[in-house]
């Protein structure tokens, strides 16, 4: 069982887990960063030791969770040097498990589909959890210990993670991009994000209910071209939107006449 | 005081509204519907009478609502026999109020800034109303009823009307769209779309406390190539999809540019 983890990394989902962990019992002993300041910063919301430097890693560990950008990956791995037998798991949802098989033996993955921030803390309690592993056994130890957080467990292999993790980037993403888009066109016309917010929280809540495409409703959906034209005509000075408004009008129509299509 | 109503039109807005009425003691008269089942429908929920022909309206009412599709309205009006003293609004975001000077007097609009389904009942409490009239007199009234229903009624124009519609199209219909192509990319290879679920709930409870360009997380706001190339690569066979994963890339890199270029 696992009772203790280093943190290799201090960002958001390394400060959630950290944070989710800690408050379930199990000892966080170390944080590494790159920045000695930011290793600190969570190190004392969780009370443990940090450091900038991976050679003064804790020897000996439960588990090592390298939680850093996805391009950082490979250097941290590059430069550590703990025992081939000690467990190390990434949290990437693009990187494949297997980039950890040069530094250990005994490698998996903890990849929590959602979307962190440093100080909005998260209740794990419903957040599917992927796990993978490289050995039958160290699948069961990361299984345990990702019940103790959610009570969505699953078990997905790199390939499938990296699907989840395309379809979450337009769900997360480029959903919030549009929120941002929205609040900018609105901002331009001194209008309040705020009268949005309702809408933005009933189009969420719609999908508990509903599949999307049954969901879809506005002028794309409808094919309504006089709408459509004129509200394109209205963001021509702002040709990246306007580009990405007929894209997506065009992408809405598509989909429900290959769904009407289908249902024949 | 507005006592009751008259409904032209029984699509989902339609539906919430006499439905939110009929909640707070406003008597919904009659439905109109092009289609006699669809008045019928909604007429026995709310205990109104109901007809499929414009010339059966009843004569006398306090507010007639227009709340049909938008290329309908120009044809429901010019079908209208009422009073030219009679009140009627219609709901739409993108429809100037004057196009109904030539029904009536006295005139104005109503619009909710909200995604109704026919079959998830809304609650209006929080909902912004956006209100219009023809005189000041009317406004009030138009204000007195919308306060009924919410505690959010505002004095929007109709050019303001417009600039928060099209950013509604942003927030609901496209942000919606994505969760459905979150969902064909997960069944495409027989993942569950449930497992998105929690991180669609984060992605629109996060605005609540900081504003989408804090929110925005991933490899487009990190610029992250690697990541990005590879999702796209994946993309390849759905031309569409691809297409938008570009431009909204491009589009958060960009927008995160534009503010870091501001702040300096």
């Amino acid at each position: 069982m696992i009772e203790n983890v280093v943190f290799i990394g201090a960002g958001n989902l390394a400060t959630q887990l950290a944070l989710a962990m800690t408050d379930k019992g199990i000892s966080v002993k170390q944080i590494y960063s790159r920045t000695l300041e930011a290793a600190k910063e969570l190190a004392v919301k969780v009370n443990a030791d940090f450091t900038d430097d991976l050679s003064n890693l804790i020897p000996e560990s439960d588990l090592y969770i390298v939680s850093v950008k996805d391009s950082a990956i490979e250097e941290v791995l590059r430069n550590l040097s703990l025992d081939k037998n000690q467990l190390i798991v990434h949290t990437a949802g693009s990187i494949p498990m297997e980039v950890l098989n040069r530094s250990t033996n005994n490698y998996g993955v903890f990849y929590p589909i959602q979307s962190f921030s440093k100080y909005k803390n998260i209740d794990f309690s419903d957040i599917p959890i992927c796990i993978e592993a490289s050995h039958a056994s160290t699948l069961l130890k990361l299984q345990e210990l990702a019940q103790r957080l959610s009570s969505s467990v699953q078990q997905i292999n790199s390939e499938e993670r990296k699907t989840l993790h395309l379809a979450a980037v337009f769900v997360n993403n480029f959903v919030n991009h549009f929120y941002a888009v929205g609040a900018e066109i609105l901002q331009d016309k001194k209008l309040d994000f705020n009268l949005l917010k309702p809408l933005i929280r009933e189009t969420a809540e719609k999908i508990e209910c509903m599949t999307p495409i049954e969901a879809q409703t506005g002028p794309a959906r409808r094919n309504d071209q006089s709408v459509i034209n004129e509200q394109l005509k209205m963001l021509q000075d702002q040709p990246e939107f306007h580009k990405i408004y007929s894209f997506v009008s065009q992408s809405i129509y598509h989909i429900h006449l290959k769904q009407k299509h289908d249902l024949l």
